[in-house]
């Protein structure tokens, strides 16, 4: 870990877990990364929409968790930041031995605040992508959130360290591009931006979200979200992933394909720090 | 928990997972549920190599794990219960932030000793089993393996609770029956017991294992391991399922078809408990 991580559970500064707990257990839970900038988490209403989407599909009951009031025990800390990874865990805590989710309300949230070495803002160097050997499986009932079952983006980023490229693209079962193995990828053709469909797998990233619903629109794209081939992105005029560490980032090389048109991703990248800034 | 719960980690006797751990973080990790009789685990080899295959299957480096090894913080603790559940958790321990598993042998065990109030060979009341809407997906990287992604199994026990059965089958994504929640599952059609072949996915059980390669040749049936349809459960002369906490129970109901004859499960559980005798 980076010298000055710090753990909260629940209320408390800690760095132990109390077991038993579900989410060691059966990955029984979700997450949520934030970046810090400044003392300010960005773009944390993002978060919350998807933190409490996951928290219905999993059948966790009670009120919607409050991402403002989950992070409160940090508060001193990302205000004392000037740049961190905040990770949000919310597990369904405890429970009895199986399976079973039970009825109660009881959640509880792990806080990991990491400090960054670099400025977070500054434009990432591009990236070579290759393509995962491991695909995603079809789980309609689990695509979108970001759960804590996440073997499939181990398995993934495993191979990705041996692989020469700096990400590589995961497939779903059907061979149909999903996103990298940590972020959200679009493709540019002429003035229209395509990012693939989560129905059936996949996270909705805040970024994407952010992009498919503003920041596209602001830089003069049309922009969608539906089914995209290899092929498709083996022919775009651009490339370029995006998720909420790295904001977004231009793809460089798309197998032995290399890719000198950036203009796109500049073009959103500025909405993005536009947004930040205000 | 019920009273008398018990966690070690790694060797410590702790109740206290340190953080970060991937096991909470992403699932990252495997585990094992062994049942524990007179202060002996049952059939430690058989969770052993499931234990191995789950290992070089997620792609943990270093040397294989040994089970005795790993169980020995509570040696003394399974000598002195009459009747308890080990489960052993094995995650790939702490790692930097990200998905990446970096190319450390480390790994963390954390065993849970929960004491049984019944007799576990005693014979189970048999069940009533319906059909969970949630299905599982189709990634064989991961099938067979005990691996610590279990929501599909989670938010099937979740619908269970609300079904009115005492437990549910899981059907892959084509509508082909795989497993309970929490066990495997098994008919008999004459002299010649089937169960689901598991390529896709499912978890390889270690009683299943027992069944398909000695007890149900002791107690004189066929078997096999094939692609099993709702129907031939439906038309089955028998239905029974298996896991290492309750043994072989059998199916008294499934759906609206009541099943009387429970003459392979019985057979089945004698060949069972001379095992644990012998």
């Amino acid at each position: 870990m980076p010298e000055g991580t710090q753990y909260w559970c629940d209320a408390a500064s800690t760095g132990e877990l109390p077991l038993p707990d579900r989410g060691m257990e059966f990955g029984d839970g979700l997450f949520e990364t934030l970046l810090c900038v400044d003392g300010k988490l960005l773009f944390p209403e993002r978060h919350q929409v998807r933190l409490e989407q996951g928290f219905h599909q999993l059948g966790f009951n009670g009120p919607a968790p409050d991402l403002e009031a989950l992070v409160s025990p940090a508060t001193e800390a990302i205000a004392q930041s000037t740049a961190a990874v905040l990770r949000l865990t919310l597990t369904r805590s405890a429970g009895l031995r199986g399976y079973a989710p039970g009825d109660g309300t009881a959640h509880r949230c792990v806080l990991r605040l990491t400090p960054l070495n670099h400025d977070p803002l500054s434009e990432p160097v591009p990236l070579s992508l290759g393509v995962a050997g491991i695909r995603l499986a079809h789980q309609p009932a689990l695509a979108g959130i970001k759960h804590l079952n996440r073997l499939e983006q181990v398995l993934a980023a495993g191979e990705r360290e041996d692989s020469g490229f700096d990400e590589l693209l995961m497939l779903d079962m059907q061979g149909v591009p999903i996103a990298t193995t940590a972020a959200n990828i679009f493709i540019r053709e002429g003035k229209t931006l395509s990012t693939p469909e989560l129905a059936m797998c996949g996270i909705a990233g805040t970024r994407r979200a952010l992009i498919l619903e503003e920041w596209a629109d602001t830089a003069g794209f049309r922009v969608q979200s539906c089914p995209l081939s290899l092929d498709s992105i083996r022919e775009a005029d651009e490339v370029f992933v995006c998720n909420s560490v790295i904001g977004v980032r231009s793809v460089t090389q798309f197998l032995d394909r290399v890719l000198n048109d950036h203009s796109a991703a500049a073009a959103i990248r500025q909405c993005y720090l536009a947004a930040v800034a205000s």
